[in-house]
């Protein structure tokens, strides 16, 4: 594509034509043009082609010396430098979240009296009394009301201690809403759906930036500590991202062009996920199949060395002190068999269900905190929320504790050593068995009383999750999804296990359950439950299922994992295509157009506009417009550009010039070019005609010109005219029919027309 | 884009306009409009438009009947059954080659007694008398001339056994090249340019065919038996693609249209990764990286499913009894430190001169024997170098066996209980040591013999891999690769065990190599020079490293894997852009697009047809062109197609017309429609106009008429043009300007001017 910013549009033709010409002003390149702004949609052909003439000119002039060599060595290498940057902070960043979440989650409970700084595990470790089977009591760490009152036991004591739990949580929420809301509105919610529609192409100023960067991460520390039902693991892409931007505009290559910088964001996202989940391969899969848009190969290998490089840099950190990146990695060391597909599947619908609920329920209540008061007051909202959270979470064991820690929980296999309740199984005490290999064996009370715990805390988080996703806190969804499903697998898994156990001599059990055989895993069933949720709310699927893979470290389960995943896919889809981020964007009206197919039978001539009554397009003339004529049309119109014709009656189109450029020049020539007045011509032709003196100096302007605007026929489908907008990233695409001009279809038409095809409300489109 | 099969072009404008006239014989689609001729390119926005429409009368027809609602299930729910059916298949398949060629590498030396089918492994196994440490050595196996002569050692029983050694690799390979011969010529070769070519949409009709499947399932075992330096994994994907071709003429939604056939063949490409290496997420990163060409995210999906499937298939089967995928899965439990990344870098190193070395000797080679007499006489030359290769290898003992096997023990560690040569350390018999953790020990004799033998077939795998590759039989280059790095690297890792051991003072042991320790594993060396290799021949990045890292099972090792890769795609890439596969591609003129940047500065009107002085492009009128006057341009012009315009004096372009269509429509219409004459007006407008019944009757194309073109002007650059090129998949692109019909763009027009901007003949572009 020709290009507007003053220098690639001179190609040997031109150059050797306005040779004989008068010095034009717009030989030297002047600022902004070719810039865009706030809120608008950018031309992803046209960043490209700018990037090319960037290289040739480098590599044309590392031939002239040394240090123009070095120079362009160094513009190779920058995309690499880049991502190890990108690499190093984010995995110190999510190092940091880790270790300040687990110190201010313990300080809502008590403090460490050897050094506050210590969250309850570390206290005890370093201290010398503790025996490994209590290793969660020593005297050092003491709860609130012990240390004020000095007794442990008692109603008082729990009250105290209740009544301080909820007020550090109100406290840790209220500091969080505040902060974003003073410093960094954009710190907010998950990121993921705006950063889907940056990186698609769209111009959201600020929400990468660095007061983004610090104050997401404070808070995204306050509000995961706070207890509220989120989790850190979306704004840690948003996070990783804001790293990326900060690292883009060290370097101009791709500071200045928006294309390139998108590149560097794609791997961002895949360095958020692989430090949020220790999965590094998972992380690239994810950045490639949920949040990227454009996603050449060079991408993908850049990406993949950030998100290692993020990994490596989290676990030399080690933040929870088991070498690994996430609390909840496991590894399982019994098979699964063929008949439990069937408890999986039960997962993978409970999973499409609950997706479908979620993302309704959700919207609903952000379409509503949109449009009622209730949008008004922001932090009385966290402050309530918060406090029905903590209020109802600090009697059940399960929800007091952190979200991670109790899916880590979910997840473990019921070791010889482990203390947990859920592991209360009554034991044979006749039979020595290595630690990998624990029979089945029958449940104990605390497994009874562990169900029905479990059992409540399925059914706040279900309903307190759908209230907590938007609100005006950092707030992920990966986590309290994961925890919604793995609660529910932990209870099938008991229930197919003592079923089994009871029953081995029905047919379904007798194949592979023999008495004294471990056959099922209850761990197992939360990690696929887990997938099925967190599928259904995403719809995900291979990413998903590799992040699982990778936290369970075998390629066993992954036909469980995959099962579920596919089956929460399709239940959820059948009850609406969009995932949680698609829905979110589009109650945002953010112009994101989605890699879905588009199966209407409509043209171009159906969606472009001028509408057959409207008043005809807006054009320029290639001879015969003023500056005056030109000044008007800005003025009357808000067009993002105008084509210009050969003349009004033959409407043949010669080109297309961008509303921005064309104010930045005529601004420009009117300060500099002298003898430029309201009724100077105008002239995108190559050569202005040789005019009397007494004619006002023409206004030559063919260099802003794009001389390759991109057509379509009027009959041509709009199937096509969308793949050509996805593919090639357009901004707007002239309409044609033999040869004349008949009209122009923007990519806010496009999504105003597909919103119109699938019977929502066109309007809720709000940016172009 | 509007249709050429008669169908999708009826819009609504158009059924309205057309009601009133005469029944127009174009209404029942005619067979094969829309079909492409072989070795042709086809068009992909045509292909996905066709996708669509057919799509739209299914859901449109399954309102009305229940049967019609079923059939439009099956249709949606076809696309994973087809991948269930290409898993099932070609895992089978693997398996069966696996089997095939254990037992027939076994053949050359010798026969299992008690049951001929029996590999020397199988044999032994089932053999009671032997004990573990003389697993090797049973009675029931007797080499060939301890069965002739019934003696087992002397010179004359090794020359006897040399010499059979000999005579069955002859045979195999003979009987392999005459096969391929006879049946199926397109048998031969890895296969992947190929599939790399008909995945960016050209068609090689019999490539993919049922015979082909057949021969080069059965010469591939033959070919891998007879001992030449020659792969099986290449090859496993072509036979996987051949599986799934075979089952997209199962269902006519794959069968019919080109476009989603080849959605189906890069998920086969990714299942025959998947049962190659034992590795389903390398394998869709390998298709997705190396081998396809459109991927959209639906495909990444089913690819996991046919890749996890066939994966799966593969182990139930078993092949190699260790329930492993692959011979040479390995699991390692030491760490690696930072210094060793030196070796490693230098690995790489050496695996990009290796990648050059091949591919510049090999591509001579294989330019030679096109050019020369040598290419006259395939057969010969298979049997010559399979006879060099029989008598250099069978004196190694490690060449002498099946290279799996080779590479196999290569990347094993030496546990205690270790057999091999390689492993013959002098042990202190002070330490009892668990098996895992054997400290560094003095090379004992054995050792340093085989590091003598390793270096000799070190050289022999070199030299002999470049003359291999590309001969008349299925030859996949990966093993070959991963042998030749596999060798260097544990040289290397040996080198550098022994160094660590003798000096443990030097300053760079002393940080991380205390005496006594475990700190150097030279199976992991042979690992990352395989991947080094590897990288270096094939230019894979991602899918090379996450491959390798389901071949080990731990994220550990991904630094100094990924290391090894960027070093020696770094260093290959210095002396060439090219991997083996798109050298192949060249060689053979095949119409790929590749997806490297495209940064010269020349525009469209450079590139188009016709050129300065050639004669003007040929045309058709919209309304006054005679059958004849067609009939005429098609015989003497052998264009694919022809643009349609107002009239020659406007220039106005209204449609483009395909060659092929053009012929069939005419051929029916004379046969069908009464009064269509030679000097028969054609019709592309909307309504023919009333004419003088004295007058023949006119003939109407409009149906047949691409009314949705696509057009560039003469000044958009290159680089656009070729990114909508591979972006859109065009076949052609009409070139215009100020809306009049100045030329057209051609991708072949595109490869040769791709091929002349990089100094190469542009004539080599053979195919459109």
């Amino acid at each position: 594509m020709a290009e507007a910013d003053g220098t690639s549009s001179a190609t040997p033709t031109e150059e050797m034509n306005g040779a004989g010409n008068l010095m034009d002003f717009l030989d030297e390149p002047f600022p902004d043009v070719g810039t865009y702004e706030d809120f608008h949609t950018i031309d992803w052909l046209r960043e490209k082609s700018r990037d090319t003439d960037r290289h040739r000119k480098i590599t044309s002039k590392s031939k002239e010396s040394i240090w123009e060599l070095i120079k362009s060595l160094l513009d190779a290498w920058s995309g690499w430098l880049v991502m190890l940057l990108i690499g190093l902070l984010s995995g110190t960043l999510a190092g940091v979240i880790d270790l300040a979440v687990d110190w201010m989650t313990d300080l809502k409970e008590g403090v460490c009296l050897s050094a506050f700084w210590y969250s309850h595990e570390q206290c005890c470790w370093t201290s010398n009394e503790t025996t490994f089977a209590d290793r969660d009591k020593c005297p050092q760490w003491q709860k609130w009301a012990e240390l004020m009152t000095g007794y442990t036991e008692g109603a008082g004591v729990y009250v105290l201690n209740y009544f301080l739990y909820v007020l550090w949580a109100l406290f840790f929420s209220f500091l969080a809403v505040s902060l974003v809301r003073v410093f960094a509105p954009y710190a907010c919610g998950s990121g993921i759906p705006e950063i889907k529609t940056i990186l698609s192409g769209f111009i959201i100023r600020g929400y990468l930036g660095k007061w983004t960067l610090l104050i997401k991460t404070v808070t995204l520390v306050l509000a995961v500590s706070s207890g509220l039902s989120l989790g850190k693991e979306g704004p840690l892409v948003h996070v990783a991202c804001c790293c990326g931007n900060l690292f883009c505009s060290l370097f101009s290559k791709y500071s200045k062009n928006e294309g390139k910088r998108r590149e560097v964001l794609s791997a961002a996202a895949a360095a958020g996920v692989s430090v949020a989940f220790g999965a590094p391969i998972g992380g690239v899969l994810f950045s490639l199949e949920e949040v990227s848009y454009y996603f050449p190969l060079k991408t993908l290998w850049r990406s993949f060395f950030a998100a290692l490089v993020a990994a490596f840099t989290l676990r030399s950190i080690n933040p929870f002190g088991n070498n690994r990146l996430v609390l909840f990695y496991v590894e399982y060391h019994t098979p699964w068999y063929m008949a439990e597909l069937v408890p999986f599947i039960l997962l993978g619908v409970f999973g499409g269900l609950w997706g479908t609920l979620f993302i309704r329920g959700n919207i609903a209540w952000c379409r509503r905190r949109k449009t009622t008061l209730l949008g008004k007051y922001p932090v009385l909202e966290v402050i309530v929320v918060t406090g029905i959270t903590a209020i109802l979470a600090f009697p059940n064991p399960y929800t007091r504790r952190s979200t991670s820690e109790l899916i880590s929980e979910l997840f473990n296999d019921c070791g010889a050593l482990e203390s947990s309740q859920l592991c209360d199984y009554i034991n044979n005490p006749n039979t020595t068995r290595p630690v990998d290999d624990i029979p089945d064996r029958p449940a104990g009370p605390g497994v009874y009383s562990a169900l029905w715990q479990l059992t409540l805390a399925l059914i706040f988080k279900i309903v307190i999750t759908i209230f907590t996703f938007g609100m005006k806190i950092p707030s992920g969804l990966f986590i309290p999804s994961m925890a919604v499903g793995a609660i529910a697998g932990r209870i099938v898994g008991i229930a197919v296990e003592q079923m089994a156990y009871h029953h081995h001599d029905w047919i379904i059990f007798k194949n592979w359950c023999r008495p004294g055989a471990d056959c099922v895993t209850p761990g197992l069933y939360a990690m696929v439950g887990a997938a099925a949720c967190l599928g259904g709310v995403t719809r995900m699927t291979v990413s998903l299922v590799v992040i699982m893979f990778e936290l369970t470290g075998g390629l066993e389960y992954i036909v469980p994992l995959m099962a579920a995943a596919v089956t929460s896919k399709w239940v959820a889809d059948a009850f609406g295509k969009e995932g949680i981020y698609e829905a979110h964007i589009q109650l945002n009206g953010y112009p994101y157009l989605d890699q879905d197919e588009f199966t209407h039978r409509t043209l171009a001539t159906d969606v472009m506009r001028p509408r057959r009554n409207e008043p005809p397009l807006s054009v320029l003339t290639q001879d015969s417009t003023t500056v005056e004529d030109v000044e008007t049309l800005i003025k009357e119109t808000d067009y993002n550009g105008f084509p210009v014709v050969v003349s009004r009656e033959s409407e043949r189109l010669i080109g297309f010039v961008q509303r921005r450029d064309l104010i930045l020049a005529i601004k420009t020539a009117r300060q500099k070019q002298d003898g430029v007045v309201s009724n100077s011509v105008v002239y995108f032709t190559e050569d202005a005609p040789q005019i009397p003196a007494t004619n006002p100096q023409p206004l030559k302007l063919r260099r802003i010109l794009n001389l390759s605007p991109f057509t379509v026929t009027d009959h041509t489908p709009m199937e096509t005219v969308v793949d050509i907008f996805r593919k090639l990233g357009l901004r707007q695409c002239l309409v044609t029919r033999s040869g004349r001009l008949l009209g122009i279809i923007t990519k806010k038409d496009v999504l105003r027309h597909m919103a119109q095809m699938m019977n929502q409300d066109p309007e809720s489109i709000m940016f172009n």
